[in-house]
């Protein structure tokens, strides 16, 4: 049997995209009932894509306004694409946030809009509650970033400082009917998570959210004080009458882009090994884990022998104390690296599905056993640059860095670690 | 089916332990030839207990000497049996490896050696090398701990430093055969990183350990400097005919460890997916990926389906910055109720095989989803106590520490991770 292992990683990535790319999967959840007018709005990295797939794949008319990426946008004939700042938001991203908040007020129980959400989408919705301002809202999500609060904790802040997120956009928007689709890019596939929630309903409170800002010390203007004590900063709660109308589908899933790498490893006849859609922590720490069950597949055939595939999603995090480039998937693949030793039959491909690792222009990077000749011969040593942060100068160097652009969807990090037996199998 | 969670993952890990055992293991792997002098030697967690199977199973006159850790003696007839401190050296310690040191010099080529090594021999064999203190070497330990140093980098250092280490104790035997019996507490199972390998060859040089010192800023006191530079430092190298009579064997490994608690849970009914037997990683974070494997069995049933038992092996790290008490497997433990969110299916034990987790009186700990309850109802909050580093203090108060004593042998940590299936499973 013969693979090209480079080729096979890179063909793995591409399914794993294309699984999620609104072209592929957005036409089969539009709903039945196009009368009324169709209102379509979006924001996150895939909102111009999808966007796109709508207006192929629906036959009546429409108009609207999404929000996306600077660079990820897409052509559009009826509805317009605005790209904005993420992860910082900048102002085209409160202008546009205030116009498509704008766009769903008044509409009537006739109407319906089309809501088109995607990971990055908290960001570019970034329309700050009623007398908070971008700077201080922008302040705080910095101090709660460096504060050690949890995912969810920040969740709750941002909901009730937004004047979009939380299911206030469904609320704005009522009594239209509101057909959300969603593209997740986190763990779970909760849809309160994936771009705070704009239209669905927030069980976290306002209380909660002051108690946070208490608990990590962070220093609060006035303004936001009177803010989160008035109740017109509670979010939509569950059950709340406003949502009645609205519907949520999720259309594509990490999950759902594993499961298609899957079928194609086993199709080219090598075994999938799905660890999970979900993965988190410390990403030289998860790669140290990533390289220990790679080498017990290589060298002790368990759980499963070679010829056979790793495969994971869900989002790493590093903690940033050196100053070089690159991220999450360029730092996974450089400790991974490290920990495999100079392996000769593990090759690994680690990379953002949309396309840009943290704020570089790569999507990911591979490793193969020649990235360690090549990086010997260069006299880079691998510990230094993971010490410094620089996956990405280390993988440019030995030429290992995977560029695709702009993907235009979102289903978080694809990791794919493939183990060729000893003997008699040829890679080329 | 039934299953009672708990007694299942307790059967598991005294299965592991078992199957490192000396009685268990160590007869079947004793020389043929019994004439002559038989010296008996050893250092380590295992070695009272390596020594005591061997009284048992050799048919000839013995005599020896033997360091153990504090707590892990057992009663020998004819090898005398000392404790030490372990993870740092003391006086007792250095006091036995010189005397074990004198009982095979001026041996002649019809003696043969019985040398029993297992993890924790490097800090009880703590013998400096000539004109270095045990204070000076105690010094350059700490701080190459503290320097970020790997194993590795620290490995040869301290081979340098010593008198009995990378072969030394063999070459004072010589000629005498020497027949070392190991137990392996390291990944990869490498005779020249179990207790620093007193008899077998080191590749290292004593340049490289002045370069690491020099790399790593180490501050050294001149005879360090002198020594190092002195060609009477290098340890033994690979070829050197003084180690010709030497045989080594491995006769207990995390692996087999594995393999045999795998045994046992298929016996049950309970597919094994073993993951490694050289887990490594920071705990906290190499928790976050078992507890993704874990939810990805529950609900996707991927890689395979439950009922399931993830088993793995190796040492993790844990770095320190607050205050509280525990090893590693109960900070493993507690990062991964963390991050399990209360799954009322999963259940899991990680513990140190020696019977002692870091340096408290536990050998590791359980989760259940009782554990939530209990933590619950006793207002503990999991994330406050991982922020102090105090896995032990939250387990006690949940009446979860796994209480073993000493064990008597060693291969590292051992974690066990049962997923039941949803619905018609019983749990008692």
């Amino acid at each position: 049997m013969t693979i090209q292992p480079q080729a096979f990683l890179s063909e793995l990535f591409d399914t794993a995209v294309a699984a999620a790319h609104p072209r592929q999967v957005l036409a089969d959840y539009l709903p039945e009932d196009r009368s009324g007018r169709a209102v379509v709005i979006g924001a996150g990295k895939a909102a111009a894509s999808m966007a796109a797939a709508l207006e192929q794949a629906w036959q009546g008319p429409l108009s609207g306004l999404v929000v996306t990426r600077y660079g990820h946008g897409a052509e559009c004939q009826h509805i317009e694409v605005v790209e904005a700042a993420h992860p910082v938001p900048d102002d085209a991203g409160e202008a546009v946030a205030k116009r498509i908040l704008e766009l769903v007020s008044n509409l009537s129980a006739e109407d319906q809009v089309i809501c088109l959400i995607s990971g990055g989408g908290s960001s570019l919705l970034a329309l700050p509650a009623q007398g908070i301002t971008l700077k201080d809202k922008q302040a705080i999500n910095k101090a709660l970033l460096k504060s050690g609060a949890s995912i969810d904790e920040m969740n709750c802040v941002r909901k009730h400082l937004s004047a979009i997120k939380g299911g206030r956009l469904a609320k704005a928007a009522y009594p239209a009917r509101v057909h959300t689709f969603a593209i997740s890019d986190v763990p779970g596939d909760e849809a309160t998570v994936i771009a705070s929630g704009p239209t669905v309903a927030d069980p976290t409170t306002s209380a909660q959210a002051l108690l946070i800002l208490n608990k990590y010390e962070i220093d609060i203007p006035d303004t936001v004080q009177q803010w989160l004590l008035d109740p017109a900063s509670e979010t939509v709660k569950p059950g709340d009458p406003v949502l009645d109308n609205c519907h949520f589908t999720m259309i594509a899933t990490p999950q759902q882009s594993l499961d298609a790498a899957a079928e194609i490893a086993t199709k080219r006849g090598i075994t999938p090994l799905v660890l999970g859609d979900g993965i988190e922590g410390e990403s030289r720490e998860v790669a140290k884990v990533h390289a220990a069950i790679a080498r017990q597949i290589a060298e002790r055939h368990q759980p499963l022998p070679a010829p056979c595939v790793i495969l994971s999603g869900g989002e790493t995090t590093v903690t940033v104390k050196g100053k070089g480039r690159g991220g999450r998937n360029a730092e996974f693949l450089l400790s991974l690296a490290i920990s495999l030793q100079q392996h000769p039959r593990i090759f690994a491909l680690a990379a953002d599905t949309d396309g840009i690792d943290g704020s570089e222009d790569n999507a990911g990077c591979l490793l193969t056993p020649q990235t360690y000749t090549r990086a010997h011969s260069l006299a880079l040593n691998a510990s230094d640059y993971l010490d410094n942060n620089d996956g990405y100068s280390f993988f440019e160097a030995t030429d290992d860095l995977l560029m695709t652009g702009p993907t235009r969807t979102n289903v978080n990090d694809f990791r794919a670690i493939l183990i060729l037996p000893e003997g008699n199998y040829e890679s080329e």
